[in-house]
């Protein structure tokens, strides 16, 4: 089971830091890479890519393709195309469709074209009141993975963090 | 059992967004409230209210006091004290811990004093990979009520989301 992150309606500079934090939680939770439509965001490059020299692991991010070919092409391939929205069915009923799947997780930014509700094999909503992408992308993730995916190694970075109680413990390897 | 988030490093314009998304992360996932530490933001302040006149419940947000003071007040009252960081102990391990307590989930921007590791009841990770305080805390939401959080009703506001397949059907109250 793939997993690839869509990121859709990035705005350079005023998204940046929104962005980031979608990148990072798709790459700490368990997803392979992030697809940013439309554009690259070199700045956004850079930082996932310094975090991957640090701290290990595959994750990717690329940009540049328009968000309707992703999702078009990814479904051609056989996968499924998630959209993640307060407007759609609870993530409790539609898990169960999801798992052993090739899945691309879309998430917007403010606004998301109309067509993605269409195009999407299933909207899917972290509850239906407001709140956040990055939340609402935490969720799934785990609740997709069933925990395991804080339990995964990422190798090859320059240090790991040694878990305890109290204080920052960091290994440098 | 009562769970109220607690804000620190927040500073304004800069981390406005970010901090929004912690706000309505919070409450979209069954916290009361939360804390601002040290200041307070109108514009955050607006925002939350908006959404609780819009979309109901009773999610509220304060700030202004001292982070030291919150801390130790809600200790006094004998609720624990947890502080979300990738350093800290597995949230498996800790969640049994929690439960049936009231908590105080404090979250950081980008620089969390020192201190907060030795004052926190418990410093808790959400995985020990670098990713974003809303994923964490929402993640550590999720796991803590069980998903139940996400079925909650939000009483009292103008319009409730009526979830679907497709597009956007909205009910107003």
């Amino acid at each position: 089971m793939r997993v690839v992150v869509l990121r859709l309606g990035h705005r350079p500079f005023r998204d940046q830091r929104l962005t980031t934090h979608v990148a990072l939680t798709a790459r700490a939770l368990g997803a392979e890479g992030m697809i940013l439509a439309e554009r690259r965001d070199a700045e956004l490059e850079r930082v996932v890519e310094e975090v991957g020299r640090e701290w290990g692991g595959s994750f990717w991010v690329e940009g540049g393709r328009p968000w309707r070919e992703v999702v078009e092409e990814w479904r051609k391939k056989g996968g499924k195309v998630v959209h993640l929205t307060m407007y759609g069915r609870p993530l409790d009923e539609v898990l169960p469709l999801l798992r052993g799947h090739d899945l691309l997780v879309a998430v917007g930014a403010e606004k998301v074209p109309g067509e993605m509700f269409e195009l999407a094999d299933h909207n899917v909503a972290v509850g239906n009141q407001p709140h956040s992408e990055v939340a609402a992308l935490a969720v799934f993730l785990d609740r997709l993975f069933g925990g395991e995916e804080l339990r995964r190694e990422f190798r090859g970075g320059r240090k790991r963090i040694l878990p305890s109680e109290r204080g920052k413990r960091v290994e440098f390897l």
